[in-house]
């Protein structure tokens, strides 16, 4: 069976590792030959993923079409679904991870948990008194569409720097999400996966670190409570099956003093799933294989006691990457070191680490020494935590 | 860093995944554009594996050349070490694995245990008497180079069969190793990896059945006494250290009344460490890649209390190939299958099973449920043992 990847990044990369022990066969659609997928697959087609011719060739040579991001052109695949092609997962369903004000029109109409928030029109007049009345100060701005590892993001501390914001937002033609700024006691994702006929698996929910808005840590189990773990889980399944999910969908969420929060929707292979590659039967890359193939979904449960994934950034301007460091990192007993072949650049996502081990505390302190030795800058917060 | 794989079997295919997620490219040599690894691979060039001008350009274009398997030109290669290339394992090393008359000088050189054996030159004359007064009767005949899988082994009940089985072997053009046909309790296997400063590895000792020469399964922890397992890990590492191994080298030896024999090198990943893959902190392909390219070598130890591998054979003509019947075999609960994307042809190895469990029984009866499922016939005296 043919599978088709729309963007060719690192997750395209790690699905073609899984999709090569099932035999399968990959075509990418990618923007360009030095992407970190197209480095590694034998079947690239060059073309931007919101080009619907390039998205009509690349329907036309596979039997089914999946994602490796969610900055596509949703008009141009509900046009082939319409024609025919397989699209998972579909179009009504990406239209909630591509667009934060339709998500957050579902959290409202579900009675789905979520900070408390306002939309605003690309066109529409705002009344900042009336916002800040309803949700306070600061507020968080986010873009409604085209925004990603904090991109499209932004914190208004009053009403001017509020106004500044939304009306720049607008100048790009997009809605604009407003929020409440709520008290986020931690950070928790749940990954999903479901098949046609509805059959699901999710992994453990995991507690996961930003800063500025960017993954930079994940630990299984968390230091959460089993009650919200189970909560957590449970809406990661009603949301999936609230918008038809095929495929892998990651939910992060908010701990806060009124529960948990859905935060946004990723419906692809998601940073918080990472671990699942070393650390639990099935790899979210393997079961989003699965799901789209409508084949059975492999098993979920964790194969160590303690899973760690830290993410390995480019260091300062000149600094040698990641290869070039490799052999200091594999030093590290246990380190599990995925790499993205991607060109190294200050602050650039370029890789994670994995280590498995009996407590989450040795897991994490081993996971940050190879993505240290990997050339990772060390956040102080968590150079104090680790050290 | 570049590694060159001549040969692009399913073993290549395997190190392309774990290359992959090490951020490393590889460039094939392959036979046709057809076979197992050169369909999942971006950088494939076409040529015979004994052909020097092949070969020559495949150590052009990388940073070290390694093996898929051993039916190689050692007179090429060692030509290419002499120019400054990379070889790993050096063609001195591979002469071992190549050559079973070579291997059977080393074990009576340095007193390493295995069958009692004779070598015969291909254009020396053979007294049939003097070999079967020194190894009584059955006889083993093997091909010194050529052989694998089964194929080049042979029984003789007699002198006149043995005589027709040498002299064929000798118009052939290679030597003859005959054997004591001892008698063999149990197969086990142990897999070493060991980098150019000497650092080694080695996973658990394993159990696996052979069937006309081919692995069936290879079941972790095997039935054996914990003193053989010590043996066979001490004798794969002093084999390691004689022959100066750089990368994997998997040792198959023989329970005997006797104690253990040495029966084959193979100096590359192999059947019987494929449990690695899901049963074992790293998978003997990625500690492949670590020591050809000199890096630390990963932790081995097993991530379950059991694992079971059973290989996947194609079945009778004009049966599906497995990738149509991966839908009843992913049923299977923790089946991790691994396809290799080959034609299926009856009793072609087409790809293989792991599951690991709580015990041993369990996980065996999983594993070939699957490998059953995807169409592989299930072998009578194997079939009673698990029903």
């Amino acid at each position: 069976m043919r599978v088709g990847i729309v963007g060719a990044g690192q997750l395209a990369r790690m699905l073609l590792e899984d999709a090569s022990a099932l035999g399968l066969e990959v075509v990418l659609l990618a923007e360009s030959d030095e992407d970190a997928a197209a480095l590694s697959a034998p079947h690239v087609l060059l073309g931007a993923a919101t080009d619907p011719k390039a998205l009509a060739a690349l329907a036309a040579a596979v039997d089914v079409v999946t994602f490796d991001h969610e900055l596509v052109n949703l008009d141009a695949l509900s046009a082939l679904e319409r024609e025919g092609h397989v699209i998972r997962p579909s179009p009504r369903a990406l239209l909630y991870a591509v667009d934060k004000a339709q998500m957050r029109g579902l959290c409202r109409v579900e009675g789905l948990p979520g900070a408390r928030s306002i939309v605003i029109g690309s066109r529409e007049e705002v009344s900042l008194d009336e916002v800040v009345d309803q949700l306070g100060l600061p507020l968080i701005i986010k873009t409604a569409r085209g925004g990603y590892d904090g991109r499209g993001v932004f914190v208004a501390e009053d009403r001017a720097a509020a106004g500044e914001i939304i009306s720049s937002i607008q100048q790009s033609g997009t809605d604009v999400v407003i929020e409440e700024h709520a008290p986020i006691i931690r950070e928790l994702a749940c990954v999903v996966a479901r098949r046609p006929d509805g059959e699901m698996a999710t992994w453990e929910v995991v507690e996961t670190a930003q800063l500025d808005g960017v993954c930079r840590e994940v630990l299984v189990p968390g230091a959460f409570a089993e009650v919200l773990a189970h909560e957590a889980s449970l809406l990661a399944r009603r949301v999936a099956e609230l918008i038809g999910l095929v495929g892998i969908m990651a939910v992060e969420l908010f701990e806060t003093p009124e529960g948990l929060f859905i935060n946004e929707l990723a419906l692809r292979p998601h940073n918080s799933g990472h671990w699942t590659q070393d650390g639990s039967i099935t790899s979210q890359f393997e079961n989003h294989l699965r799901a789209i193939l409508d084949l059975p979904l492999g098993r979920t449960e964790r194969t160590a006691p303690a899973v760690a994934m830290v993410n390995v950034f480019g260091g300062p301007p000149g600094s040698p990457g990641p290869e070039a460091l490799l052999a200091d990192a594999l030093e590290v007993p246990g380190a599990h070191v995925h790499l993205y072949a991607k060109h190294a650049r200050p602050g650039r996502k370029l890789g994670h680490v994995t280590v498995t081990g009996d407590n989450v505390e040795e897991a994490r302190r081993l996971a940050w020494q190879a993505a240290s030795a990997l050339g990772t800058p060390v956040p102080q917060e968590i150079g104090a935590s680790i050290s």
